[in-house]
């Protein structure tokens, strides 16, 4: 297990995220063991994909997160996490803005196997 | 790796944290893989302890949490991150009380291997 990287302050979850330039564009603000925690800018539509390998989480920090899933869309507000379980194909969307916390294994892709222009470069911390 | 759990609706963590009946009894309120999110609440001192096979992520919901650790105490603000390294020796504290949620692997004990009458049942789900 590579050893993980610990910033020596408190990171502030939304004033990072609002320091990203561009939507759709995950910046890691730290580390634990191999899982990272990044934050995240969307609008509008992601595209379909899933990871075969591991369970991703969702922390909304503002506005309003859907997570389309193969049973329908659910619903994610400011304060509330959800997990989309290993293997399950998800779409993230956000109707106007909405700045999210994700964790997930070190060397995740943010379109799975999909890949594609959506294919964010990965490990940029902010 | 056990499959994890999966709540079907999103998880509101301050909300959570409000159903818990007592302060320092942490309550698993959702899974990744092989780690757990709690929710606790706390107030006054906890005890030193350290947690040497990993690190323990803490994300303040309300209040402010203090976290000693041998160079001195961190503040951590609602909104705020802060992950201890592993083997790191600390002491979580709230002056008032502070909603917390905390990530780390399934099974680690709030205690650490201090053990003693602080140690909290493991693996309540609320």
């Amino acid at each position: 297990m590579a050893t993980s990287q610990h910033p020596a302050q408190p990171v502030n979850l939304a004033q990072k995220a609002s320091l990203i330039n561009e939507q759709w564009s995950p910046r890691v603000v730290a580390e634990m063991n191999d899982y990272q925690f990044k934050v995240v800018r969307i609008e509008g539509e992601f595209i379909w994909h899933s990871h075969p390998e591991t369970d991703e989480a969702f922390l909304v920090l503002e506005g309003t997160l859907r997570i389309d899933l193969p049973e329908g869309p659910v619903s994610v507000a400011a304060g509330e996490l959800y997990v989309v379980p290993r293997g399950v194909e998800h779409r993230t969307a956000a109707e106007g803005e909405a700045k999210l916390m994700m964790i997930e294994p070190r060397g995740i892709l943010n379109t799975g196997h999909e890949g594609g222009e959506r294919t964010a470069t990965n490990d940029l911390w902010i």
